[in-house]
């Protein structure tokens, strides 16, 4: 028989309690989509289970980049004081920095009105974009570059 | 027979030249969908046909909200100088401010490295958030209130 834990959670917004019925069965997956509605109760993940996060760099308040996280991401944000992510494309929780050493220490999190969305104002180490750049969004729309170099991409992803 | 519109959209990045066949039948996703490959080559707009938003006040440099957009979303911004998102739950573009007065005009806009992501860097008429306060972002994830309330939203959305 499978040893089940019940949690309840309680959300600050609606005072409605979540509950959630662990087995020790569970692979991570289920895991994490049972833990949707039992993350901050300030967040709604909705039914893809991750939603926006910008980083914002909390001195220059220049916007670094933006990227998604599902509720475990946020969770080892939290943890760890480091900006984790997840990728769409890989499917799995990431750490910005990991490989490049570009870590962002997390100052604090915000969450907007619908807490659909997520801020995190961090303390950025080197640049932020994968192309060297010290914010992911340095061009405009029609293609002029306006951000600032700050490293040679091809030193620091071998 | 249908009455057909056609407009034309010239790229300023590639000089390119895209025509767009407007039918009175069409859906407003049809609508959306034929525009995708018309908007600006620097977006990928990817399976869904939105990217998130984010709108940054450009001279106090606060987040104020983030959205998403279609192709035709952001065409009507550069139209109108005037930002415009896309609704998920109502399916269709609206303008910000349109019901409360508080347009952003659209100084720039700017795309992310891989273009699944854009920024509007505005000038907020009254306050961004439909709460209120200045900007959306105005909880941390623990609920406290750091934001600035601008404004009255019983006063202004009846």
């Amino acid at each position: 028989m499978e040893e089940t834990v019940i949690s309840k959670v309680e959300s600050s917004v609606t005072g409605e309690l979540y509950k959630i019925n662990w087995t020790k069965s569970m692979s991570t997956e289920n895991v994490a989509n049972s833990m949707e509605n039992t993350s901050d109760p300030n967040l709604d993940f909705g039914e893809t289970g991750r939603i926006p996060a910008i980083a914002q760099d909390a001195e220059t308040k220049e916007i670094l980049m933006l990227a998604f996280v599902t509720p475990e991401a946020v969770a080892r944000t939290k943890e760890t004081g480091r900006a984790h992510y997840y990728s769409r494309s890989r499917e799995e929780i990431w750490e910005k920095g990991a490989t490049s050493g570009h870590t962002q220490n997390v100052q604090e999190i915000r969450v907007d009105c619908d807490g659909d969305a997520i801020l995190y104002l961090v303390d950025q180490k080197g640049g932020a974009c994968h192309t060297g750049y010290q914010s992911c969004f340095y061009r405009t729309i029609d293609g002029e570059v306006v951000g600032e170099k700050v490293f040679d991409p091809e030193e620091i992803y071998e």
